[in-house]
């Protein structure tokens, strides 16, 4: 009999490797924050005892959800303004209020809060950008989740650099800083081809390669994205960044919501993978990700919520459920984007897409014990004829109920072990009336604006455009 | 001081009608069942006294949620058959197994099943297209909450009628049996126009006419529905039911995926109400029915969820989410179906399409307090900017606390008041094995089956049609 600090038994196991298996009544064991064994459960009885034991006969588990593109912090912003298009919503509304609040306060409590909402929905890991990286990192650090931290670079000065050289030292500096961190990996994040032009690009794909870590960048988002690079480069984006050497397996391209054919083959040449963030891309009408030419092509996807302003949560169960019926809809075969395949969007493909799979993102020996429980007993998933289907068409995120990252139980029966939950309802509370009285001290609407404001709004930035 | 039965207090309300309101720190006071005023909360304390009171102050009140489209009993299929089309998945899974299954008991505690589901979740209403509705018609009674019972009509034998004149003859006697049930209307049912040929839909209308009630049909639901009456009689399906005078402000048209601009206008000239499906839709892969243009013609569109074997949930909230971020997505405009109108989808809408907004819809003194209660206090749904956004964009249906149908407290902090969730957990379990047994003797592949056997069933599909 092998001792083991944590055994859990559970009705179901999907493990995602090997794909599209369900395992009934199987025990999972873990040592020293990796799974040493999955089998039947009533061989673990015999096989292991345990420091702790769990018993979830009626839950599911699977792997950790990996969020493969937030900006965490903007969950400050949830629901700040709505039903408007990108470019409106950015300019006349995000952009003004972000820069109003901008700092390492914002940082800190609204990645605080988008990460409590992360592990309460059964996410084990999130690829971020956004200003602040290193702030992002400590919060990070102290909540046990696992993350990707995006080192942001843009061309234009903000409140953390001036220009595109200070971005890219701050770049290595908080690299060296996160080295030590176990559960923090880095990744170069230009913020999209609109926003950095070539020189930085060609250095952050030269400073990538030689940290070794992937590029995370925004990529045709919008028809206005590649009208704007026709215009600017004679090109479209994707083109460009061929061109400029970026397109690689080390490539993450977030959106893709505007692809021709040639440009699929291109993603599927280079190994370049894909965030495909659904729910975001309908509510900024921004366009479809097509998804099962992708798939068709065998280009790896993965799934992101987005941040939390443009979405308005970070539910990756909701994302999976939103991305299988979605591609069914929009293929005209229900027979694509079946439930394996969401789960494996939101799980594998992420640990791909972020160079950790050999780390995270299935339940296999050897890899840590990144775990969600979701219990399948409630009425709104009875009756169980297939757990993997209950999973994506019927449960929620309020059926999660427990969560281990690296082995650590960061959810227990709900509730959070490394968070104040009252402490940041309180920050928020507080963000909520700091902003809002930045939202009127800018004189813009709070949201939703009437019909004949939207218009009015419509028409300013239809001239500007023409100017 | 005035003394009424209820006074709640809420941190919002949003009526519905005035459209685009929330009024913040407001009262609402019910007297023998019915809203006799909404108020500031202020003014509420110095003018009613109540026998019972609920200080909800997180919470946002809205008018009870409508389902417009169910076939409730079949929750007890949920999950059963997945990642297929229509055809496929009504002829080789559905179909065989509800045939097996198919008898009083089986709608009764089906329907049992979605009632729970559906009071859990907000709704307070729906409209419902089975057999035995006569059945379904006592759960509802039993269990407090408003329903419209479809009263089937087939050309083929069930084993609920042997043709079409008894469909039509029961048809009369359960919507007699049910006129003095104060909750519950009818609604004349056919199928949908592959299933019911011109005789029994003309008798259908005549009989609908009489009784003064809807006209509930599944129409223009897929392409091959569309092919297949080109080939039968020589016209889409609405060009027909307009010949047979069945398209009036009586006439519920559910799903409508396949529409031209003639038909629109048609429909918009008709007054004709459409039932919006949008998650079943996708999942079966049968199309997008274009909201955004039956929106700007001002059709009356109303939100359903199809049976809970096709979406897998009877999630009117997860519903107008989708209907709202599909809907700009499709029309490539993101002000397009803002939340306030998709709640007035879910609500107001679906009793305009049932011929019962006098009665319900929205909050407004006079009619009925059928009103749902859903907490926004948790992380997920904070900060919140504005009630209204949170509702629609980040709320889930486990936030939902309260539901009152006629001023009767049928969910109270989450806990059933007129359903026994253990005897209906029982009940779904026992028929999940009764079901499993079935499913084993029909020989027909659980789900998901693996991709080489449904193309053989596709294959064979496709002969069966060339034969």
């Amino acid at each position: 009999m092998q001792h083991v600090d944590t055994l859990i038994y559970a009705g179901w196991i999907i493990p995602v490797e090997p794909e599209n298996t369900v395992y009934e009544q199987y025990a999972i064991a873990i040592q020293e924050g990796k799974i040493i064994a999955l089998l039947p459960s009533d061989e673990a009885v015999s096989r292991y005892s345990a420091r702790i034991t769990h018993r979830l006969s009626t839950h599911v588990l699977i792997p950790g959800l990996i969020n493969t593109h937030t900006h965490a912090a903007m969950s400050l912003l949830r629901g700040i303004a709505n039903d408007l298009p990108l470019y409106e919503w950015l300019n006349t509304r995000i952009w003004p209020i972000e820069q109003a609040c901008m700092g390492k306060e914002f940082v800190a409590h609204g990645t605080q809060l988008a990460i409590a909402e992360m592990l309460r929905s059964g996410v084990t890991c999130f690829n971020d950008m956004y200003f602040f990286p290193d702030v992002t990192a400590e919060v990070v650090e102290k909540s046990g989740i696992r993350a990707a931290i995006g080192l942001i670079l843009l061309d234009f000065p903000t409140v953390w650099a001036k220009d595109a050289n200070e971005y890219l030292q701050k770049a290595q500096t908080v690299h060296d800083q996160l080295e030590s961190y176990s559960l923090i990996t880095t990744t170069l994040a230009p913020h999209a081809p609109y926003t950095v032009s070539d020189m930085p690009l060609i250095q952050g794909r030269d400073l990538a390669e030689k940290l070794n870590i992937p590029i995370h960048i925004h990529v045709h988002e919008t028809i206005e994205e590649i009208q704007g690079s026709i215009k600017q480069y004679g090109k479209r984006p994707l083109a460009r960044l061929n061109k400029l050497g970026l397109l690689s397996p080390h490539f993450m391209g977030v959106h893709l919501t505007q692809l021709q054919a040639d440009e699929i083959d291109l993603l599927a040449k280079k190994g370049v993978n894909v965030v495909y963030c659904p729910e975001s891309n309908m509510k900024l009408a921004s366009g479809f990700c097509p998804v099962h030419e992708l798939l068709s092509h065998c280009v790896n996807v993965a799934l992101g919520t987005d941040g939390c302003a443009s979405n308005d949560d970070l539910d990756i169960l909701g994302e999976m459920h939103t991305a299988a019926l979605l591609a069914k809809g929009l293929s005209q075969d229900a027979r694509t984007l079946t439930a394996a395949q969401a789960l494996q969007m939101a799980t594998l493909n992420g640990a791909k897409a972020l160079g950790i799979d050999r780390i995270t993102g299935s339940l296999v020996p050897g890899k840590a014990a990144d775990i969600t429980a979701i219990d399948l007993n409630e009425l709104e998933t009875q009756p169980v004829y297939n757990a993997l289907s209950q999973l994506i068409y019927s449960v929620n995120r309020d059926k999660v109920t427990d969560v281990w990252v690296a082995g650590k139980h960061l959810l227990k029966s709900r509730a959070l072990t490394s968070l104040d939950v009252h402490d940041i309802k309180a920050k928020t509370h507080a963000w909520r009336t700091k902003i809002i009285n930045i939202v009127e001290k800018l004189n813009i609407t709070p949201i939703p604006p009437k019909n004949e404001e939207i218009d009015s709004i419509h028409d300013t930035i239809e001239d500007n455009a023409q100017e």
